[in-house]
């Protein structure tokens, strides 16, 4: 079995240049989340590219200090989105040492499919959505550059950057991890009662499932990200209404949804 | 208050063009936890960059959709690596909402420090640390890049590639997450009965803290990153006895531990 081929899904998408948009056949990163089951319990879920699960739950189970050795697996079962694990008798594990990705309830969704359906369920979807005209978009990107304090000095920060529809930058913040930056920007502006719904957000790297969650939650309309969107993202954008750019660097950029 | 002054560290590198290498001083992007108490209940620790806390708390709650609003909020209190939210009388939040970046214990630590004794006492130190030599160290982002089959297809994706110290590439796996390619490859090398503490891992990205602890956790001696490491991966790399490159990019690189 070729476990590669599940990493990439080919979508239709617009392809701007400038102001000319025109629909090509483009690829996208799959992203779909793994439930993880040990001895039939739900203990984790972590949104991941299919393929090489096997790989991956070894691994997660070791590098967490879940188990000592893949000596104590009697035998991992896929299913789907989702991988069950059995040990072997008289095996014991401390659940407690999850501490990551772990999910309260059994809402998780084992697809993304019931992922997207529990989000939708939660927050409403955005009716009407707007698009920031292609030259708004097109001059963010210097503007997000500019204004970024700490990324040319250590080259390892992500920004999030929210801009009214007329272009303006309300407001800017840098993290090491990229949702932060997301929540960072977001309580900055709610905090100053900015409203976001008249806003859209730009990131400087890729847009996973989760970015797009926590940019409906507070009803921003339009997502925009200097690199890759991932196929959930995309997927979660068509559901939810909103705007999804990618690749946006002048003189172009790719609108996915 | 500048809220930006914490977000970069100042530390002593070794810089190396070829084989050469010298000290110089350079910049780190900060990252450490921040503990989030909700009503004196500890619901979550978010790695951070230090600096817009409110604004980084505010967001998450929102996000999240733990609160519907701010307005719900009575005050924050910042504490140190910790921030305390207390609502108003007769406000309610749903717990089960948390669904990440959730600690079981109280032993999350909170400050950089308690994190890395956390972290050691349950994974011993490496006494003799192994650094592959600056040309099989070198030798490698070519290696990695020319078996990455999805990035260029997408550019969408982080790559870890597992190598032996006289440079082998012994494996190598993809994901939209970071944390999950590091766990692919080492889940590979597990079970393939290949011993990781006579590896070394490179990664497409930046190194954060996690990666770091995931290597610990099976005994990988050295880390090395196309991009940036943060602050707390320095200090745990010094902490935990690995070797940490970053910027492995030829004809140069930076050691940091």
């Amino acid at each position: 079995m070729d476990e590669t081929k599940h990493a990439v899904r080919e979508i239709m998408i617009e392809r701007f240049s400038g102001v000319a948009g025109s629909m090509v056949l483009d690829r996208v990163v799959a992203e779909e989340p793994l439930e993880l089951r040990l001895e039939g319990h739900p203990v984790a879920v972590l949104m991941r590219t299919p393929g090489f699960d096997t790989d991956l739950v070894s691994g997660f189970l070791m590098t967490e200090g879940i188990l000592n050795s893949l000596l104590q697996v009697r035998k991992m079962e896929a299913d789907g989105n989702r991988m069950l694990v059995f040990l072997n008798d008289g095996e014991r594990v401390d659940i407690g040492k999850l501490s990551r990705n772990m999910f309260a309830g059994s809402s998780c969704g084992i697809c993304g499919k019931a992922t997207l359906d529990a989000v939708f369920s939660e927050f409403p979807k955005i009716v009407v959505r707007r698009l920031p005209s292609p030259d708004v978009l097109l001059s963010a990107p210097d503007k997000l550059l500019s204004r970024q304090e700490n990324f040319s000095a250590t080259g390892g920060l992500h920004a999030a950057g929210l801009f009214g529809f007329d272009g303006e930058l309300l407001g800017l913040r840098e993290d090491i991890g990229r949702h932060n930056a997301v929540d960072k920007v977001i309580g900055h502006a709610l905090r100053e009662g900015i409203s976001t719904a008249d806003c859209w957000l730009l990131v400087s790297g890729r847009v996973s499932f989760e970015i797009m969650q926590k940019a409906l939650a507070v009803r921003i309309p339009c997502v925009a990200a200097i690199s890759a969107p991932s196929s959930l993202a995309v997927d979660f954008a068509k559901g939810s209404g909103q705007a999804l750019v990618g690749f946006l660097r002048p003189p172009g950029f790719n609108r996915y949804a």
